[in-house]
């Protein structure tokens, strides 16, 4: 089976080692032409064109964000495959509408379409051990399923991609929701002067012993803070999932009390901070609701 | 060391079979006299009046609420036993008002108090694997140490009572948000014709492999619901957390948003059901915050 790979960054790279391991032909396709040369050094082939990337029997992309995608994957490209048999599987953390957009150019062209925005980080991908959350025609699955499970554990959550795309929103929901919850129990501890590290050190080690938990507690605590990495990203996801949860007249309370924690959090300067230090500091800063 | 348990229900008769097994004097005290037989037929020494307890070196008590408590340990029980060097352990899920008020009492009649209130169901205990979370006097911690490793892992969180049970009510707070998160995510998939119970699936495998989201999550999407165990216990539970985080004004819109979840589950018609059968449901009658 061909196979080309939209986008050279960590994670498609990863995936691209994976591919050439099994035997299969790659065909890549980056923005920056040096990485697309390292991946050639490995035995992939560089395509020049993106439009080339649809004549493949498989394209994996894996882009930025929903402006990446518009930018590389357009309308256009997607037509120039009118006919072949190609089947797109798009592994983005996009939003649903975009999602949505795709999936009907694609049907257009007469091409497959599959949502499967990945959980974990570029090293669970090197080490096999990322979790797809995939959507879209049930068969189209199966067909992309041999490749997918080259680097990661394939998990089905519907047959109509933008389903995957909820699904990443509502996965990072339970994350904030989990971290904003951390936040208020260790702040209303340290107001009494307890321990709240040695609490959190509880919960992690029994009823929460978690990844989410564990990797986060010490973050909202102040003991170990995460890198920065802002709160512009949860934000925009949090404001897409309300949007969504309001179109289907869905129960969203802590969903809002959510989305006006982090907007607290970023009116008393901590924007630029990972949310888990950005929720834990704002909570510490007594002043009610 | 001489060691009374006040209170007979199954966690109380679990730490009676560890105490015996080490070779303790265990003297017993209980309201209604059938379990007082059983807990003597293997080696135990009955008591017949609360005092009696407070003779001993060690008590601990493990009564079902504030009003048993206050039935059982009265004051004069306390004063009864004024000069003596008893330290008496309080393992009940209390209010952080009435732990106050029992440290007080203790003090006055110069006898040691901690609260130590216990994660883990019966089995837990029987199994010696409770979590038991414990503040007060750190001496008074470690007088105490040997015998709650009897059945359970210690972990000190203050060194005033009131904060194991403010530790305690945030821990079921902890629980409750993550239950109303997956109650809000759920309801939002199964609107958008998602399969709910796969991406829990996908949830409680990876990012949110433990036994609290484990547990919950069939119940939450109404796979597999928990019996009914009613809202009445998280509704007073949240409603006191609540109380502190107001006199701290510390952060509580997650807590806030929980509360008004259970409240709206409450007249939905589901206050008999557990929290998470109860918030799913409400969940999924679209309706809105």
């Amino acid at each position: 089976m061909s196979v080309s790979i939209i986008g050279l960054g960590k994670i498609g790279t990863a995936i691209i080692s994976h591919l050439l391991v099994l035997g299969e032909e790659v065909r890549v396709w980056n923005r920056s032409p040096a990485a697309v040369e390292t991946m050639v050094a490995l035995g992939a082939v560089p395509l020049s064109d993106v439009r080339d990337a649809f004549t493949s029997e498989l394209v994996l992309s894996i882009l930025f964000d929903d402006a990446a995608v518009r930018e590389v994957i357009t309308h256009e490209a997607i037509a120039s495959a009118t006919g072949r048999d190609t089947l797109h599987v798009c592994l983005s953390t996009l939003s649903p509408s975009l999602a949505d957009e795709l999936a009907m150019a694609h049907r257009s062209a007469g091409l497959g379409y599959l949502s499967a925005p990945l959980f974990g980080r570029p090293e669970a991908v090197e080490q096999k051990a990322a979790n797809i959350c995939v959507a879209g025609d049930p068969i189209l699955i199966e067909r992309a399923r041999a490749c997918l499970e080259s680097f990661g554990r394939v998990w089905a959550v519907g047959d109509e991609p933008r389903q995957a795309n909820v699904a990443k929103l509502c996965g990072n929901f339970l994350i904030g929701a989990a971290v904003a919850a951390m936040a208020e129990a260790t702040s209303i501890l340290s107001a009494e002067n307890a321990d709240a590290d040695a609490f959190m050190n509880l919960m992690t080690e029994t009823l929460f012993a978690s990844p989410i938990y564990k990797n986060y507690a010490p973050s909202v605590t102040g003991a170990r803070p995460l890198p920065a990495s802002g709160l512009a990203l949860p934000i925009k996801d949090m404001g897409l999932l309300t949007t969504i949860a309001a179109q289907s007249q869905s129960s969203s309370r802590l969903l809002k009390a959510l989305c006006d924690s982090l907007s607290r959090a970023q009116e008393l300067g901590f924007g630029a901070q990972d949310w888990s230090t950005a929720l834990g500091r704002s909570a510490r800063i007594a002043s009610a609701v």
